[in-house]
C-alpha cells in the first residue's frame, strides 16, 4: 500500500528529542529535561480524587460529544472569574486535548486548499494538522521588535484564517488587549477567521493573558487543562466557539471523537477546583524563569525574547550554531540536558534558535543551568 | 465566520437518540437503553486499579506518541493468544479509541479526492470522517444473502481504499477465512487499500472472528478495547499496521494526537490482564442474543440478519414503516425504549431497518422486550 501526499507532514522534533533523553536515561544516563512542555507534577489532588470516586461509582461510558454539561458550565465560570467575560456555556465544547481542538477547528472553517496563516516562530502541530487535512499553512515570519507576535501590517493577502498564541510557544511573549484588538480588526474586515490559543493561560509572570473573547464573540478561542492544570497525558481541553458553529463543531465531534475521553473530563472538574493548587505550580515556574533570566546570560544565551508568560525561554544562538538540531543533540550528549531546536518552532530562522522549557521542579532548573554553564565554558563561551 | 464545506456531515443519529433517552430520563421516565452500542459494565477491576496505583506514582505526562511500548508488546501477544498470529509489536500503535485510528489511517493513506468503498449498512462514522478529510465515500449496498457483507464481485472501478468490519455493525455478521481473504485478493490485486475494522473481535457466538492479518501483512486493522474490554469512554484502541507505514504514522500522531490518553493506556495495560472477566460479558450478552433471537420474531421482528458476533440485532421493519426515524420516536416516546433507526448506517435502505443492542443487563433485555412486545401489540401486531 502507498501513503497519501498529505501524510508527508514533519515530525514533532521534540517528540524525537524525548525520545532520544529516554533512551539515554535507559541507558543509565542522568537526563535533565527542558525540552519538554510539560510539568513534572501531575494532575491536582482533587482531579485525582474523582477519577478515584467515579471510578467505583459509574462505569465512565460514553458522555455526549460535547462534554459533560457540569464541566461545561464550570469552563464558562472560568471566563467570568479570570476574565469577567460573560460566556454562555453552551458555546464551550470539551475536546480531547488542545490537539482535538484544532482538528475540530480546521475542519469545520477551512477547505482542502483554503490559506491559513500564523506566526513564525510557533507551534508546529499546528502547521502539521493543517498539511495533514490539505490545508495550506502561511508562515509568517514576526520581528523581536513585535516580541516575535504577528501584527496587523503582516497579515498577507488571501488568508483564510489566522492561528495566534498568547502567551506564545516557543516565545513566551503576550499580545495586549491593543495588540489583540488590532489582529481581530483586521481579520474580521478581511474576511478572515481568527483562532486564538490560550493554552498558557494562567501561566504569567507580567500582567494578566487577554482572550480573544474580551474583544469578540466572533472568534475560536482553544485552550486546555494540560498546561496551568498540570493534565498534559489526559488530553482533555476545551474550545469556545461563535454560537451558530456549535451544532456544526457537535456534528464533526460526534464523528470523529464520539467524546472526550470520560474519566479525563471527570479529573478536569476536579482541576478546577483546585486553582489555589495550579497557582503554586505557577510560583514555582515563576522562581525558575528568575533563575533562567538571571543565569543564560552569564553562560553566554543572551538574546532571548522577553518571556511574559508559559514556561519557555527562546535564544538566538547564532553566534555558536547555523545547526540548532545538531547543537541540541551535541548538549544532550555532553551535557545530559534535553533541549529543542528551534527548527521546530520556525523552519528557517529556527536553525539559529533554541528553547528552553523551565516547567520542572527548581532543583532541576538549577542542575540543568551548572550542566549548561559547564557545557558552554569547555566550548571557551 | 463562515463554516467550510466539508464540515456538512450529517450528524451521528444514534447520539441524538441517546441524548433523547438522556432528556427523557431527567424528565423522570424510566428507558430501556437498546441504542447505544457500549457496555453497562464500567472498566474491568484489573484496569480501575491500574489507574489508581498510577495516579499515586506517576505524574501520567505525554508518552510517547506511539504509545507506551509494554502496552503495544502486549497487544502483540493477544495475536498469538487469539488467532495464532506472530506480530511484531513495532507494528501495533496504540491510538485515541478506535475514532482516533481511523483518522490517522484514512490520512496516511487518502488525499483530497480520493474514493474509499464501504458496504452498506455499515457503521456512519467511516462515511463523516471521510468527508470531513475531503476523501468521497462510496457506499456497496450488500445483500441479505452474503449476510450484509460485501463480496469483491460489487467492488467499484476506481477506488483507492475498502473498509471492511466483521462482525458488522448493525448487522454482526462475519466473515469467514475464505471470504475475508477474496477481498483482500481483489483489493491488492486492483491496488486498494484494505482497512480491516475489528472493533467487535472477542464478542462472538457462533464459531471465531478471522482477523485480516491471518491473511496479509499488507493490511490495516483497526481495534479498540471499547467493546470486548468494556471501555468505551476511556477512548482508547489500536491500530495494525504495514511496517513501512509506522514511521508515517508516527508523524501524523505526533502532531494530531500527541499520545493517546495516558490512564487510558494503563487501564488497557490491565484490562489485558482481566480476559476472564470480559468473557463473563460475551457470556451476558450470548444469553441476551438467545432472548432476542426468541422474543424478536414473536414481537413482530422477525426478519433479521443472522448475528455471529457483536451485540446488535439488525431488523428489517418494512412491513410497519418506510421511516425509521419517525419509528424510533415513538418507540421511546410510547414504550421507554431507546432504538436507533437503520438510516445511521444506511441512508437509503435504512429508512426500512432498526438496530437493536443488547449490551446491557439480561434484567434490561427483559424488560426492553416486554415493552417492545406491549408497543407492537398495541399497534395491533
Amino acid at each position: 500500500m502507498k501513503t497519501s501526499q498529505r501524510s508527508v507532514v514533519d515530525p514533532f522534533i521534540v517528540m524525537d528529542v524525548m525520545e532520544a533523553a529516554r533512551a539515554a536515561e535507559e541507558a543509565g544516563r542522568s537526563i535533565i529535561h527542558m525540552e519538554v512542555g510539560q510539568p513534572s507534577t501531575g494532575a491536582p489532588s482533587k482531579a485525582r480524587a474523582r477519577v478515584e470516586e467515579a471510578m467505583e461509582a459509574d462505569p465512565l461510558g460514553y458522555t455526549v460529544a460535547l462534554g459533560l454539561p457540569e464541566l461545561r458550565k464550570a469552563i464558562a465560570a472560568l471566563y467570568k472569574d479570570w476574565y469577567g467575560v460573560d460566556l454562555d456555556w453552551q458555546r464551550v465544547v470539551i475536546t480531547p486535548g488542545s490537539s482535538g481542538a484544532f482538528i475540530l477547528a480546521f475542519t469545520a472553517l477551512f477547505d482542502a486548499g483554503a490559506k491559513v496563516g500564523m506566526g513564525e516562530p510557533g507551534y508546529p502541530s499546528y502547521r502539521q494538522i493543517l498539511t495533514g487535512l490539505d490545508i495550506t499553512p502561511v508562515g509568517i515570519p514576526t520581528k523581536m521588535e513585535n516580541r516575535l507576535q504577528p501584527v496587523p501590517s503582516e497579515i498577507p493577502e488571501g488568508l483564510d484564517g489566522l492561528i495566534v498564541a498568547s502567551p506564545g510557544n516557543p516565545s513566551g511573549t503576550m499580545l495586549g488587549h491593543e495588540e489583540m484588538g488590532a489582529l481581530i480588526k483586521t481579520c474580521h474586515d478581511k474576511g478572515i477567521a481568527f483562532i486564538s490559543d490560550e493554552i498558557y493561560h494562567g501561566i504569567q509572570y507580567e500582567g494578566r493573558a487577554v482572550t480573544a473573547l474580551e474583544l469578540s464573540n466572533d472568534v475560536y478561542v482553544i485552550n486546555s487543562f494540560s498546561k496551568f492544570f498540570s493534565m498534559t497525558g489526559w488530553r482533555i481541553g476545551w474550545m469556545v466557539v461563535p454560537e451558530d458553529h456549535v451544532r456544526v463543531i457537535e456534528r464533526i465531534a460526534q464523528n470523529f471523537f464520539l467524546c472526550p475521553p470520560h474519566a479525563s473530563q471527570v479529573a478536569a472538574l476536579g482541576a478546577l477546583e483546585s486553582r489555589q493548587e495550579c497557582q503554586q505550580m505557577v510560583d514555582v515556574y515563576a522562581e525558575n524563569r528568575r533563575l533562567m533570566l538571571e543565569e543564560l546570560p552569564k553562560i553566554g544565551f543572551d538574546k532571548i525574547a522577553p518571556p511574559d508568560g508559559a514556561f519557555y525561554i527562546y535564544a538566538d544562538v547564532s553566534d555558536y550554531t547555523d545547526d540548532s538540531k545538531a547543537f541540541c543533540d551535541e548538549i544532550l550528549a555532553e551535557a545530559g540536558v534535553a533541549v529543542t531546536p528551534g527548527i521546530d518552532f520556525d523552519p528557517v530562522r529556527g536553525a539559529r534558535m533554541l528553547r528552553f522549557s523551565y516547567a520542572r521542579s527548581t532543583e532541576d532548573i538549577r542542575e540543568g543551568l551548572k550542566r549548561l554553564a559547564g557545557f558552554m565554558a569547555g566550548r571557551g563561551v
